[in-house]
């Protein structure tokens, strides 16, 4: 898939945005929905998704844009005080080459630590629904 | 160096902005300077800078914030109109484990092709300065 192309209202992230798929949810506004990364590359893998339904950032406005980095930091800084990592580090994927899997707008949180290599994005496999779950009752309570 | 800390006036990207270092420059408003990497993980590798004196993401005021990831698009585009990559990686990291070496908030644009992996920061060593103001010229004509 190109930088560019037609929105697919059928991707994941949209389905979780309707209610048509379930997340392990964490925080929800009028202009982003954040759950935690099923697939995580790290512990507390968490991921922040505009409801704008735009393909990447190069396609998305610059409100949208402006009020979802907004909420990464949010997220960003309760994921930081539940888990208390070393570094944290923020990226988002535009077109397959960068890594983008799932094209709707997406921006991940990935805990850093000492020491520790993050898995390739799948490639540590399906996270355990328990833990994803306590891990995201930590974050929220931050949040 | 952990995630917070004294905000460091002398690190490099201080510097630029005061004009007391050099830089490729792409773009300069009241929010950010754009310049090119000079230490490329792929050809055409931009940073933009915000002007608030913060040293990472979660220490950055949210207004901030929002008018920086506006450049990172405005950038971001025009990267990918001069150089039409296959796709474009944000990323932004907050403390040496997440990648950080500069200790003033920056958003990194990497262009990425098809086939090609990138280098690691600074493992492809500096960058050729014709070629690099000859990337920057083809940038700054399409912003």
């Amino acid at each position: 898939m190109s930088l560019h192309g037609t929105y697919d209202d059928q991707n994941i992230f949209a389905k979780i945005l309707r209610g048509e798929a379930p997340c392990v949810k964490l925080y929800e506004d009028e202009h982003v929905l954040s759950f935690m990364d099923i697939f995580p590359q790290s512990k507390g893998h968490t991921l922040v998704i505009p409801k704008e339904a735009a393909r990447n950032l190069l396609e998305m406005s610059d409100a949208g844009a402006a009020e979802a980095i907004k909420r990464v930091k949010k997220v960003a800084k309760a994921v930081e005080t539940a888990l208390k990592p070393d570094g944290i580090t923020i990226a988002q994927f535009n077109g397959a080459p960068a890594g983008q899997t799932v094209y709707h707008i997406h921006f991940h949180i990935i805990p850093r630590w000492e020491g520790q290599d993050i898995a390739g994005h799948g490639s540590a496999g399906q996270a355990d629904m328990d833990e994803l779950n306590a891990l995201a009752e930590q974050i929220k309570a931050a949040l």
